[in-house]
This record gives structure tokens, C-alpha cells and sequence, in this order.
């Protein structure tokens, strides 16, 4: 069943080919761009897209539930921290939670160790909303399922194929509703992280100089249009990707994730980090200089004045402010 | 023979023990530090060790000659831009050129390669200081070889071998000497750069959030006292081992040099880029908080309101103004 509004594509296409859009210029961007703001038009809780200065404006529009974003890899077998984490802002006893394992090509297995994990720490119900193709995120009956859940998780994969199964569907826009409206936390865990932004870091390298051609960027969820997420991130040395995204939206904040490590996002404008490594926020807010426009797919870029910051367990940074809150240790 | 004010240190002892001083506490850390504060009296030219703060003085003392900190892997055999830089500032036809091949394992084959390339360019006359212990750098007639020459070139290897074999010898303070009163330019590459600063990273790893077992950290040769330089810089993912250094060192500015890139550091507290990378500035002059001293050898540090700049060919930045200069592309 077609939904009003919702894009004309066929959901069998390749994920490259739905996420390619934003990146290469001619009539494929001027359409996406005009579908996505009549989609704007019709719901007044998408991302402005004319907006491209965030540094003075709140966040568009506030969060009331939590999103967490957690940079992969977190313990699913020790103290679990993070996890608990959400157990517990999802309600804990009271907990209804959905899992989502579509950026997995193993959906079953993931769904399943999820599962499990939240069933021993006592939630109330579990559904695993195992998306296999983009019409199943049009059918009203999954959302009907996550209608009455109080947390839902994405499990790593690749966030490429989770945007392509479900970004901008009926589904993807009531999770968003219900964030906002403060009845749903949202969880991601690598892949599930990395949709979070309007601009998503699609894939990259390592071992190079800031360049356009060290990351692979596309269309995310949209859930914290302020952000680029990066996750698994010193672990797997993305700093430079990070900044490369960074650079070619300079509009938004880079926020580095480490393994086993989560930013807390609430409706305040702020995040906070749990877990074991960090949360580095790249914020162009000040940048005096990038050659982007100006230079080859492979030349090394020119960035000055980036602003970076380090934080680990507790630290927390303002979205609004673009600044660190207070000192942590 | 034993020149006044040497160290008193066994030549034979190994690198390691030679550069744990700094980070050790206890006896040998302050035996050190007025083993080099005693130095410094005889030699005005030696960094200041009580001044911590170096926002804002200019440094001290100024270059006269030039100061090429290369990123290792420079370019041997096509356009040479980085190598035919040095030739000509060294003196082009009247260039003569000295190879300090020491920290290299294979100084013998090192050596004839450079030779052979700055041969190929003609230079006036090339000598290689094939220095193997530290009593040849206290012998008078190694600075009667340098005495003469307009161009030194230290190739890489291990920075810590070559500190062992000259730091705070009369070789290093004649080097010293001679480039700050403009008679000979200075080059390193890779190893060869590291040792530039006063503060010298001396290995470490990648693959994790900063924090203080990252860095391995030595004393270098001081030429240019007010930078930390890391070098192979993206190459090998070395951010997170600077900016670990640099929550060490937070007086200093970090320098991160990719590979066949150079930065160019002139008398007037400037450095410029050439070559084919970037060179990262991390600057940790506004650092709002550092929890280093806080927390344990591996727990990842928090570090708030880093400044980071990414230069390409042509990038100026200014050492005392803490500034990039002009816009580049």
C-alpha cells in the first residue's frame, strides 16, 4: 500500500542507490530535495532543510524522550551499563520494548541476543519488528506494534540498508513523533547509531588526510538533525572521516562515539556520556576556512578553527551552547 | 673526553633508559632537570624550562635559519619538491650538505641514498655523520666536518637512537647554535622530526580513545622547544597519541605532519606547509579542562576545548599568535 507523501522508489533497489542522492548534483538532488520538503510541508517535526546555521537556534524541534547513541560493541555480557541504561529510561519492569535488527543481514541471530538480554533484565514485552523489505515499514500493523512500546533498540549492521528499509515509511516518522512526544527512547548501537543525523556517514577509510573521498555520506533518520554521527571511533582511528564529514556540513556537529560507550541525548539540547571510552564532538561552529568547495575528491582538505572536545563517563556537552557543561573526571 | 656540563650518563646505555627521565618521578627526574637547568645557564640559546606558558611570548629564541619537520615517506625520486626545498634553501649550488643517518638502524645505506640524491642535485660538497656513539658526537672533529656546512638532514629510524647518540652533546648545541643564528637549515623526516621539539613522542599506538598509555613520551632535541611533533600523521592514525601528548604537555602546540608533507618553521615563529598532506595543528592553548592528572594510565582522558587546525600546501601558521595566517586551497 503506497502512503501518501512517501517516495515513489522501488523498495528492491540497492541501498547505495537510495542514499547516493544528497551527495551527487543534477536533477536527482533538486527532486530529492523538493520530495523531502513537501514530506516537510506535511509534518512539522522534519528537519528544516533551509536552515543551514544551527549555532543560534535550538534544536529543531526538542526531543522529550532520550536518544541514545552508542558507538558499537557495547557489553552485552558484563555490568551491560549501557544497556541497563536503557532498560531503565525505557521504563525498566514496566519496559515494552522493540527491537529493531534490520541493518543486519543476520536479523534472526541479532534480534534474538537482544532478546534475551532484555528479557533477564525483566522487561515487560519484547517484539523484534523484523523488517525485511520497505513495505512491511508501510504496513499500519507494524506500527501498531511499536504504537505501544516505551523503547526501541537498532542493532548494528549497516546503516546504508537500515535507511533503505525503513527511512521516511510511516514507521520511521512515528518513531520520530514519538520521540519527540516523549513516549518512546530511542537506542542505536553502531549501524543503528549512525542513522541518527539528518547527514549520515554512509562508510569511508582511515589512513589519510582529511579529504571528500575519505567518507561516503548519505541521508540518515533525521532524529537529531543537528548531528553527524561516527561510531566504533578511535577505535577504528575516524577521526579524519569525521572531519571530512564535518566539512562538507559544516552546519552540524560531528559526534565521534567510541566502542562500548554511549551519547545520551535529551530533550534538554544536551548529551552526556556513559560507558568506557568517549564522546568526541568535532563543532565547526567557528571554522574560519575550508576548502572544500575548492578542491579535488582526493586532495587534502584545509579546516581551521575546528573546535574538539573529549569527553568520557558523565561528561556533557550543549547542543545549543556548543559547549562543555561542566568538568568531569 | 668529558666536555663541562655533559651528562655524566654511561653512552652505552640504552635509549629507553636515557628518555624515561621526564615521566619518572623521584631522583632521576630532578637530577635531570638541573643537569639541563645548569646547561641552559651556559647556553642562552636552551629552552627556558621554568616558563610554561608560552601563549604569549614569541619563541625563545627565534630561528634564523629554517627548520623543515618532515613527515616521513617524502618523495626520493619524482618531483622531490620537499627534498629539492631543502637543497635550495640550504644554498642550492653551494649548498653543502651534511647527512646525519643515526637514528636509522642501516645508517650506511641510508646515508648513500640521500647522498646520491643530493649529489643528483648538486650540491656544492655532502658529508655524512655517520655517527654510532655518543662519544663521536663529543669529539671536536665532528663539529669542525659541521662547522662548514649550510644544510643538516636527519633521516628516520627511531628517534629515540638518535637522542641517545646526540642530545645535549656538543654536536646537538652546535647544530642549535648554528641554526638559530641563521648558518645552517635544519631537516628531519620522520624520526628525524620528532626529535625537533623539546617534548618528543617517542612511540605509542592507535586504535583508542586518548589516554596517557598511548604515548610513549622522551625528551628530543629541543630545536624548536614550543612544538610536540608527531609524524607518518594520518597515515597512522596518530591523532589521538597527539592529543594525548598533548593533555601531557599542554603548554606546547601539537604538530601532526602526514607523510611527503613538510612543515616549514621560519625565524619568525611561522610555519608553512609543502608537500602532499596535511599538517595538523593541535592547539591546547584555550583547553577549558584536562583531566589527565586525574585519572589512571589507561582510563581515556578528557580534554575540553582543543583547537585543531588542518593545513595543506601553502597553510601558514603563526607560533606566536597561536593563528593560521591566511586562507589557503
Amino acid at each position: 500500500m503506497k502512503q501518501p507523501g512517501s517516495p515513489d522508489r522501488d523498495p528492491s533497489l540497492p541501498a547505495q542507490a537510495w542514499n547516493r542522492g544528497i551527495q551527487s548534483g543534477g536533477p536527482p538532488l533538486r527532486e530529492r530535495l523538493e520530495r523531502l520538503i513537501r514530506l516537510a510541508s506535511q509534518l512539522p517535526s522534519m528537519p528544516h532543510l533551509e536552515e543551514h546555521n544551527t549555532l543560534e537556534s535550538p534544536l529543531s524541534p526538542s526531543l522529550k524522550a532520550a536518544v541514545m547513541a552508542i558507538g558499537g560493541a557495547e557489553d552485552k555480557v558484563g555490568e551491560r551499563s549501557i544497556l541497563k541504561t536503557f532498560f531503565n529510561r525505557a521504563g525498566a519492569a514496566d519496559a515494552r520494548v522493540a527491537i529493531i535488527p534490520s541493518a543486519s543481514r543476520e536479523p534472526e541471530i541479532i534480534g534474538q541476543i537482544y532478546h534475551q538480554i532484555f528479557e533477564e533484565m525483566g522487561a515487560k514485552s519484547i517484539d523484534i519488528l523484523d523488517i525485511r523489505n520497505r513495505r512491511e515499514s508501510e504496513d499500519p500493523r507494524m506500527q501498531e506494534r511499536l504504537e505501544d512500546c516505551t523503547g526501541a533498540f537498532m542493532t548494528g549492521g549497516d546503516q546504508l540498508r537500515l535507511c533503505a528499509l525503513i527511512a521516511e515509511t510511516p514507521l520511521a516518522l512515528q518513531i520520530q513523533k514519538r520521540v519527540r512526544s516523549g513516549q518512546l527512547v530511542l537506542a542505536g548501537t553502531s549501524a543503528g547509531a549512525a542513522v541518527m543525523g539528518y547527514n549520515m556517514i554512509s562508510g569511508g577509510a582511515s589512513g589519510e588526510p582529511p579529504n571528500r573521498g575519505l567518507v561516503d555520506l548519505g541521508t540518515g533518520l533525521g532524529i537529531i538533525p543537528e548531528v553527524i554521527v561516527d561510531q566504533h571511533f578511535h577505535n577504528r582511528n575516524r577521526m579524519a572521516r569525521l572531519m571530512s564529514a564535518v566539512a562538507a556540513f559544516p552546519e552540524r556537529i560531528g559526534i565521534g562515539i567510541d566502542e562500548d560507550t554511549c551519547a545520551v541525548f535529551e530533550g534538554d539540547g544536551t548529551l552526556q556520556v556513559v560507558g568506557k571510552g568517549t564522546v568526541t564532538v568535532v563543532d565547526p561552529g567557528e571554522v574560519s576556512y575550508n576548502s572544500r568547495a575548492q578542491v579535488g575528491e582526493q586532495d587534502p582538505l584545509s579546516i581551521c578553527n575546528l573546535k574538539v572536545h573529549i569527553l568520557s563517563q558523565g561528561g556533557r556537552y550543549s547542543l545549543y551552547k556548543r559547549a562543555v557543561l561542566q568538568q568531569i573526571i
